[in-house]
């Protein structure tokens, strides 16, 4: 390992690094409630009525006056609906001389419309009343700012008597690839051309992510084309993704190209694969050079701008479930370098086991597509074979 | 409890009884891979080309012959490009007559294209090569049918070759909220009114799922208006939800009508909220009487709906993360009787913490939009404070 290498910031120090120099100022927007799902609040939510606006039954049953129980069940063959009593089923109102509710499994009904009532039917005023406001009060809080809108929330705006809300705006992400080797997807490879499949998968993470995103046509290994394009993504933009040239390869002229337009704040992380990646400024906008390789541009993706989105939108990235997992194979360690390995996960006898899948470099299918990640710690021990770790599950 | 309700079905033996009744039968369509994200594969995928053509540097370095470098490493200073050596950064292919990459950081560039090689470097034939195919093999299986379909997995079938995927069709799911007291969001509620907030939440959660929602207007508690609600719906829905009228207050004709027009499987479930639901199967096609409280409608879609999807597709639901978290308040058995508790889950010094919202039967925003939730096993033991359990993380 090279003096550079060693000196390479984890991934950690490199987000701290690129937050302490970004500032964003997301706007806001007004969207419908059922159109705001995955959005993240931009203000705090009262709720406009009361609910209940009076009262509502709790059960299925009776509405009575508690005051003809004081002294036991009355004999109630003789009463009449909307006379001693009223139908009160769960969630509705009644008329105000009633103050209790009996549920209909205590009660029979007469053919005449009198009501037989179970003789351990204890009956007090407000008995399965629900009174006004036991759902929502008028100026309540409904929800906080920043919060992340899940399908329960919209109910709950909904009741609160909303049908629009402001959101945070969605960061427009803009992802430039690069490369003359690369051809579009549906275009037949020839020797020497590889398939453009970021630009499909990013797009899709970046949605995910509740990021806006803005695909950029392939721009080949030319300095004028790719600033050009640079040009055209920043100020449209509030994070701009370069995809490819990011190493140090003859070709790989982005860097000089960033410098000479920004600040540049560091080119290498800890982190693999993706180590060669590079983050700079431009026009207080963070530029992200994510390498080329899917596995590569998937992590750097994964852990850097998903915290960049996350970070722009004020809210936690969507969670992400994990399973303890019982190795079937050794993971090695990984001195100085946080290496992100796939693993397939399976249901075993006692719970989970993961098996790790290709190596550290490689892009097969089965490492691109495996159910489960996680992330050796850059430490001089790694996992042996029956160890149980936790294990990112990704399907 | 009564003796009805001791016999209700648990929520598994709900599902045995309408999954042992159905036979969906989904059909196929061709999406572009762009988007396909979150379907379900209907068919195996395999590669339609291989990747590299012929062959890939794995590093940024030069291309040589290893032919030269039998005897260790020759005199290069009078090297050329094109001659003796061509560049060959990561993923590039190079001229056949090389069959070796030295990597970068262990070559200096002389000013006339000679080159100096770091003298601990050993050359061997396919140093730093990826062979035709270490990518893809044309052929090679992609992923299998029954995948839901991840970013990473578009990735891979573009990589693959493909432009499009036949996916399994979304099952079209009908929502027919049922009540003379709801009114549509966005009118102001009077006395006995409520606000309809379950065909906002539902149709969120059924495109969590992967399934169309089809949303129908307020259906009064009236069993003409019912009946022409169910016939127009049932022809165009895989699935059918009914909401409200599930239990036995005088306006809840439902059940009754749906006897009458399909197969009767279950009416109430040891499960709560949601206990009155029910279960029928109408011209082939599962029917559920969805409970109207807005929390036992959540359950009851979380539970049983997510599973109807998922069958329909072919394919697991969507992971939850989990979190083991410790109670800060006692969460009492619940004998004979499955209960969904929403919790506030925090982090704490030592993991996470637990905080049960509202009781049974409550359904208020907090208890709605609570960050976690676990289902009581209808034991008779049931939790104390302190107690480590595992616990669903909602955000």
């Amino acid at each position: 390992m090279s003096t550079e290498e060693k000196k390479a910031p984890s991934r950690k120090e490199a987000l701290e690094a690129i937050m302490s120099r970004w500032a964003p100022a997301p706007g806001t927007e007004t969207v419908p409630v059922p159109e705001a799902l995955n959005r993240v609040a931009a203000q705090d939510m009262f709720a406009e009525y009361t609910l209940p606006v009076v009262r509502a039954s709790a059960m299925d049953g009776i509405g009575v006056a508690a005051a003809a129980f004081q002294k036991g069940i009355p004999d109630t063959s003789h009463w009449r609906p909307g006379r001693e009593y009223a139908r009160a089923d769960t969630g509705d109102d009644f008329e105000d001389r009633f103050d209790a509710v009996i549920p209909v499994e205590s009660v029979t009904f007469l053919p005449d419309g009198g009501v037989t009532i179970a003789p351990d039917t204890a009956v007090t005023a407000g008995l399965n009343v629900r009174p006004a406001g036991s759902s929502v009060k008028k100026g309540e809080q409904i929800l906080p700012a920043g919060r992340r809108l899940r399908p329960f929330d919209l109910a709950a705006l909904t009741l609160g008597g909303k049908v629009d809300v402001a959101v945070v705006k969605k960061p427009v992400v803009a992802f430039i690839p690069t490369g003359s080797e690369l051809v579009a997807p549906g275009t037949p490879p020839e020797r020497g051309q590889n398939i453009d499949s970021n630009s499909v998968m990013v797009r899709a993470m970046l949605e995910e992510m509740g990021a806006e995103p803005r695909l950029f046509p392939i721009v080949p290994d030319d300095p004028a084309a790719l600033r050009a394009a640079l040009e055209r993504a920043v100020p449209v933009s509030d994070i701009v993704l370069i995809c490819g040239g990011s190493s140090k390869g003859g070709e790989d002229f982005n860097a000089d190209i960033v410098s000479s337009m920004g600040e540049y704040i560091l080119h290498g992380v800890a982190s693999a694969p993706g180590r060669p990646m590079c983050a700079a400024m431009l026009a207080g906008k963070p530029l992200i050079n994510v390498p080329g390789p899917p596995f590569a541009a998937y992590f750097v993706l994964d852990w850097c701008v998903s915290a960049l989105v996350a970070r722009f939108l004020g809210a936690e990235p969507p969670a992400r479930k994990t399973v303890r997992a019982r190795l079937t194979k050794d993971v090695g360690p990984t001195p100085g370098m946080e290496i992100l390995r796939r693993l397939e996960v399976r249901r075993s006898a006692d719970g989970f086991e993961a098996t790790p899948v290709g190596g550290r470099g490689g892009c097969t299918f089965r490492t691109l597509t495996a159910s489960g990640q996680t992330v050796t710690d850059g430490g001089g021990t790694g996992h042996a074979a029956g160890d149980v770790i936790e294990v990112e599950y990704l399907r």
